[in-house]
């Protein structure tokens, strides 16, 4: 039989995946599993969306531009306007979901062997797509005692080889929830600058910052606005993670043109998500507010009822809906699949992401798991007794 | 500024996206453009499968499985044993159209340096995939004077080096409509079974096959069950492009984890497209005839009309809804742009796409263009005229 790739072989498989399938038997058993380990919304899709779909006039649905419908991307870049940053239609090109624009982004500015500096813990699909341009994650760990900032700026100095291309950030950050701060930001820029590298800035979180802290936007900062490429996707902010589309906006007119030959290759981002897209930019302001401060409350009572726990440690996530949490555990990857194989409690168990997933070197993360709050609060409330009870079950093994 | 990567810069631009502003600018001075250059049929979707979408009851548009809905693939593999295909659902993984499952195969089975053989003319992103994966197209040309059928299977075996990795077909052809005879898939088969290399078989219009001459799928053929990748799309049989929906089906289980570790990376398939495609299987079978029957008076039509041009030849593709067609001119891109820039007939032109683009060698291709018979007849009417003017406005020049 001929062999897979190299590539293929290299490709990790996220530890959220492998266990799924122990998700399934404990649910195939009865018991009630919590799932805490996912980034995928309970929040209803705002209603002008679904309309959308609903009232679709179309007698084809045909292939749509490389780049997206000229109309959606006019409204999206109304809509970054909204946050100050200033881009044209033409600098927006319509992807498949954030994931898309994070894969042609490094097929564009990647060869083969080149480096991308990563602070840590980090979503790891970055990682994927970065073995799927056949280039290098060069992470920089950012530590749960200083609350996941960013690094010192020289651990990322000590990291740039001839081979560096690049710094990716997510800002607020999955799987952590931090939200970098104007001069961390500032040091960013000036390190892109210094050794004139791509600024790749994943900002899909961009509605969910809760501190009153400012959301600082690669594209606020001066001066390298030729190297940044912005990450996109209104997955989360319009709870619709299922229609695939997010965006990647770059004022770098070479890159634009290397990434439209891929889309062009792909020949079109899907028709009905564009349509729904384009109609959730006009989601009214009741239900992003009405969103937003179901968030706050969720966070405040996760975070509570986290910190509340003998043994749990939690800082307090700025933005997005995650937080990456210690517990008092040797192995999160075992303790994980431990709560879906070996454990429940009034029938009731909880699924998390350890974070052994979000590191490149797996000695990182192992009494930490990150926890997504995108359930209700009733649904927390019990989820954090189950937690509770797992943890001193597991420790009197 | 920071470079782009090498990868990026070898990214063909296809030829008909090249004419894409040609087209806008004649469109722009008022005339009507014949597009005879694009896959976009103008058959309106099922029904069904507008009805489909319209009745979306669902509040949240979430993710789908990374290898799609269950109910999907078990539809899938119903429809393909109408064909005498004989795969199990597991067997596939639903794709963001046939693009995608074309990345991934080749993401999955082939590294860096590693060749793939295509007979050609081909569809020129099978090249921009290989370029994606850093592998290497090498391509055995066949010949309109033999109808485009499969070159003598010493020219593959002259292409064979440590390096192949695998044979890629489309069947019935795209940009040829030629539909390979079993004697041909034999010999492809034996080719594969003797140097152990894996089959990619896209076969997206199997639905369009005029001639009586039997459909033989890659999954027909004895023996060679685990080196077989079939890619599929349900863009052309439902006209529904723009959902973004096909399928990579194999039965070799290494090959189908490690392209679910690709497919997890971006998450899942478009939500909507599915449910449109999974509504689609159910297309009564008096559209599927009607659509049929349309296609083939388009073909005869179109056949007939190119061979009465002087100096013009196309062989009867038996398939597909393309045809490659010899004109009498010296350069099929400088003709192609011309009729876009410097001619009109009663206010019309065309738009083709000149076939060098479906070479690797573009010495090739230079007197052939593709023309696709997705236009209603009176449309295909209107355009041979402009098209035989033109070749006698071209000529006199």
């Amino acid at each position: 039989m001929p062999k897979i790739s190299t590539r293929g072989q290299a490709m990790p498989e996220s530890p959220i995946r492998k266990l799924a399938p122990l998700a399934d038997k404990a649910k195939a058993r009865g018991v009630k599993v919590y799932h805490l380990n996912i980034g995928q919304p309970d929040i209803k899709t705002p209603a002008v969306a679904l309309e959308a779909v609903r009232n679709i006039d179309r007698e084809i649905l045909e292939y749509s531009p490389s780049d997206g419908f000229k109309s959606l991307r006019l409204k999206l870049a109304e809509y970054y306007r909204t946050f100050n940053i200033d881009v044209a239609f033409d600098d927006i090109i319509v992807t498949a979901g954030g994931s898309e624009a994070v894969s042609f982004a490094f097929l564009s500015c990647l060869d083969a062997g080149d480096e991308i500096i990563v602070p840590e813990p980090a979503y790891a699909n970055y990682t994927a797509f970065a073995i799927g341009a056949g280039a290098v994650v060069k992470p920089v760990v950012s530590s749960i005692d200083d609350g996941f900032s960013l690094p010192p700026i020289e651990k990322f100095e000590e990291q740039i080889t001839a081979r560096t291309k690049g710094i990716l950030i997510c800002n607020p950050n999955n799987p952590t929830g931090y939200l970098y701060t104007r001069k961390e930001m500032n040091l960013i820029r000036d390190l892109v600058k210094k050794y004139d590298l791509f600024l790749f800035s994943d900002e899909v979180y961009r509605e969910f910052c809760y501190t009153g802290a400012p959301y600082i936007s690669a594209f606020h900062l001066d001066g390298i606005e030729d190297k940044t490429i912005l990450i996109d996707s209104v997955s989360k902010r319009y709870s619709e993670c299922g229609i695939r589309i997010g965006a990647l906006v770059t004022k770098n007119k070479i890159v634009r043109q290397t990434v439209m030959k891929f889309c062009q290759s792909r020949l079109s981002p899907p028709l009905l998500g564009q349509i729904v897209a384009e109609a959730s930019i006009d989601t009214p302001k009741e239900y992003m507010a009405e969103v937003y401060d179901e968030y706050v409350e969720r966070r405040k009572f996760l975070i509570d009822g986290l910190n509340r726990i003998p043994g749990v440690y939690s800082p307090i996530p700025m933005g997005a809906f995650y937080t990456t949490a210690r517990l008092p555990i040797d192995d999160s990857d075992k303790f994980c699949a431990w709560c879906l194989t070996d454990f429940e409690y009034e029938g009731c168990t909880v699924m998390m992401a350890p974070a052994s997933g979000f590191y490149t070197d797996n000695k990182h993360g192992k009494d930490e798991v990150r926890i997504a709050y995108v359930l209700n609060k009733e649904d927390l409330k019990h989820a954090l007794i189950v937690l509770e009870k797992a943890l001193e079950a597991y420790n009197k093994k």
